[in-house]
């Protein structure tokens, strides 16, 4: 069933995925990871030297993965409103799909030990630079309106991070219709129905 | 110094604010909590039967003036637009205000016992429900576009909520600025630059 030692790797590292996502990484006891993944408690140290290895080991692998769709997808294309769209499908779409993984990320970035926080922290940056660059070409070229550049892009990040937890595969959307409802909302917002209330935000609550 | 009781029920309540946010509900162990508020191990039962009595009235006493605060603005305003921005400037101001209080209700969901979590959730559906009923609104007298009013106030929600996570009352920005920014945002969205492209957002990729 398991050849050889990836395999084996594999194995626990789904099963901490599993345990940190449903209990959280300091409720789950490294013997239930290896009981999960089918080996002996003292075993598991032949793949990981501790639960924080695993920890560091899911966030690494799951950021890294978001940067190079990203950094592939600013390859790819070079109208500022494509890139936008397809950088919040390929968010929504690695959030719905690696659902768990993404959670851990978002919510046990307190537990990681002082020596590993710098790298994985710089991958977020990263992230967050590669959004922002695309962000800043288009309002230099004049597609998107001037505004703060990082607000913006934290703002994204939140909103298509946060349909993970309560998009359900089952539910009365695909993720392609809350992909199209999101690009919609991100670039237009809200309120673009009427021509004289998009260019006069500030006044429109007197005319009404 | 304390009086009476219910002042030092608030300590206890703020060490295990202080405390869950910091190492999470599961890693605070109760008598950290009682040390920081300065009392015996023993004594805090006289307060608080256990440890998932102060979660719960953490949570539900920031939930409940979350809504109460977003109800005042739907009947103080009528104007969609004008509660729009009111209920955005609540969100952050909120948020960014009791900014550890916020962040347990965020990430200890999961931590609730099974005869908590009902009502938990009902203020939260509560919440949303309020802010549902304020895009409908504008939806229905054609200030916001029509788009799926459950989805809009998630996006709202996570995009609000988030500003905590990395605003510094000593940052670039004042609370005013960043509420500025999401309000304009949220109401017109990244693109609302020329007319042209707001009023075809489909097609603008090929105009270019």
């Amino acid at each position: 069933m398991r050849p050889d030692g990836r395999s084996m790797r594999e194995s626990i590292l789904a099963a901490a995925v599993q345990l940190f996502a449903q209990y959280g990484y300091h409720a789950a006891p490294l013997r239930d990871i290896a009981r999960i993944a089918g080996i002996q408690a003292a075993s598991i140290y032949h793949h990981y030297p501790n639960k924080q290895a695993l920890l560091v080991e899911i966030m690494e692998t799951y950021m890294l993965r978001l940067n190079t769709s990203l950094e592939h997808i600013l390859k790819e294309y070079d109208d500022p409103l494509q890139r936008l769209h397809e950088a919040i499908a390929n968010h929504i779409r690695m959030h719905t799909t690696y659902k768990e993984e993404f959670f851990i990320i978002d919510t046990e970035m307190r537990a990681l030990e002082e020596e590993h926080r710098p790298h994985i922290l710089s991958l977020r940056d990263k992230y967050e630079a590669l959004l922002q660059e695309l962000l800043r070409d288009g309002m230099e070229r004049g597609i998107f309106r001037q505004s703060d550049v990082k607000i913006a892009s934290y703002a994204m990040i939140a909103m298509c991070t946060e349909v993970a937890t309560w998009f359900r595969p089952d539910g009365r959307l695909s993720v392609q219709q809350v992909i199209t409802i999101y690009r919609q909302f991100i670039a237009e917002g809200l309120l673009v129905l009427m021509p004289d209330v998009s260019r006069m935000p500030d006044e429109s609550a007197h005319l009404l």
